[in-house]
């Protein structure tokens, strides 16, 4: 008898943003599996902590890398599959024991989440599950109470890895945005939002569903530091008053 | 001392999907109040009911049209105008009185939801919080256990009310996609998606989560019959195993 797969979303940091279901499969794995930065306490862990038994079996998968290379380079894409191959291995172990397997997943699992790379390698051999999760983006407009889309607005969700010239032409061709990955990307960001013509009512979010949280208008914002737990959100028209 | 408004996200419809967050804005609030087409039942009452006192008040916000009239007709305008300024009043008059209000919205409640037509005219004058929820999308990806975007992707959300050329423009455009709003746009949708080259990979998802849901590749169903809870969701190219 083989163990389940349960991927399971821990929402965006807030612990009260998990759901009734992720508590239920957290509670009752015999084991929980959460990605970390090496050296680093592992997020999802923190958000979901307080519902682990003591004889849980945990599985911490620390990502190999910590210091900052291109991951456009073949080395680190060879390193990266090399650990998700070896810690896909790692809970086929359990799996195969018969033991079922929670993995945490920040977020929404099958939304840019890094459960996906375990999926896509486990679950055509294994019976599994997947638990939505409050998304990072939903979790800021929530803060921030701001409406974002309504009726036929097209929603366009945007890394801001973009090039300017990319970002302001389909800021130009949406009613809604989300812009992801800014980091040092926020200068190039702004820019193409004043180009596009949605600077006004763009809205910048900083660690949205956390304690020490802040949403204010971009255009307001004095300076381009921007986290990487940080989002802009553009309204779109119909969810403007 | 005035009530606060609590816009709460009751996810897509499995009560399991609320948050913990959910159930203590439900469980502790003076007046829940829920959108409802008139003559029928609430679907947002109905999933989180389970965690209503007894002494709570309930308003029930029914909709004042029941059948297909064009939405774009300025008698349905106002109509409805009118319907989200005079629930606004009802709520007002429990805020008044220094009851607490939480509105029920299924999926999140600032995206695509009804609470946001409730939000814009009370939240500049109440204090006023946002529970986040699980969207109907997120639901359907997770039941389906469709991997949707990863890293770079673009994600473009579309209403099927868009013309054809217009959703194949866009269709060609983005990594992936979520098509809501299918009923009789089904045929277009299916259309458009091959005229961009996306209609293999392309999933259609039914009551994603409910148990008689079902999930399948959109080339593989036989009929255009789309009820008003289904999307088509197109998986970026690098969520593809």
């Amino acid at each position: 008898m083989r163990g389940k797969l349960i991927g399971v979303g821990t929402g965006p940091g807030d612990p009260d943003l998990l759901t009734l279901k992720a508590v239920r499969a957290i509670e009752s794995a015999d084991v929980v599996a959460y990605f970390a930065k090496r050296g680093n306490p592992s997020n999802a862990r923190a958000i979901a902590a307080a519902h682990f038994r003591p004889d849980q079996v945990e599985e911490a998968l620390d990502y190999p890398v910590t210091t900052e290379i291109d991951r456009h380079a073949n080395g680190y894409k060879d390193q990266i599959a090399g650990f998700y191959a070896e810690a896909s291995e790692r809970l086929a172990a359990h799996l195969d024991a018969g033991r079922s397997v929670a993995v945490l997943s920040e977020g929404d699992p099958l939304f840019y989440g890094s459960y996906m790379h375990l999926h896509v390698r486990l679950a055509p051999r294994y019976d599994t599950e997947v638990v939505a999760g409050i998304t990072a983006m939903s979790g800021c407009w929530s803060a921030a109470g701001l409406p974002l889309v309504q009726g036929d607005d097209i929603l366009t969700i945007l890394p801001g890895t973009l090039d300017r010239a990319d970002l302001t032409r389909r800021l130009s061709d949406t009613q809604g945005a989300v812009i992801m990955k800014l980091g040092r990307n926020l200068p190039k960001v702004r820019a193409a939002l004043a180009d596009a013509g949605r600077l006004e009512g763009a809205v910048y979010v900083e660690r949205g569903t956390m304690t020490n949280g802040s949403a204010i208008a971009l255009a307001d914002k004095a300076n381009d530091d921007a986290p990487y737990f940080s989002l802009v959100l553009v309204p779109g028209w119909s969810a403007r008053p």
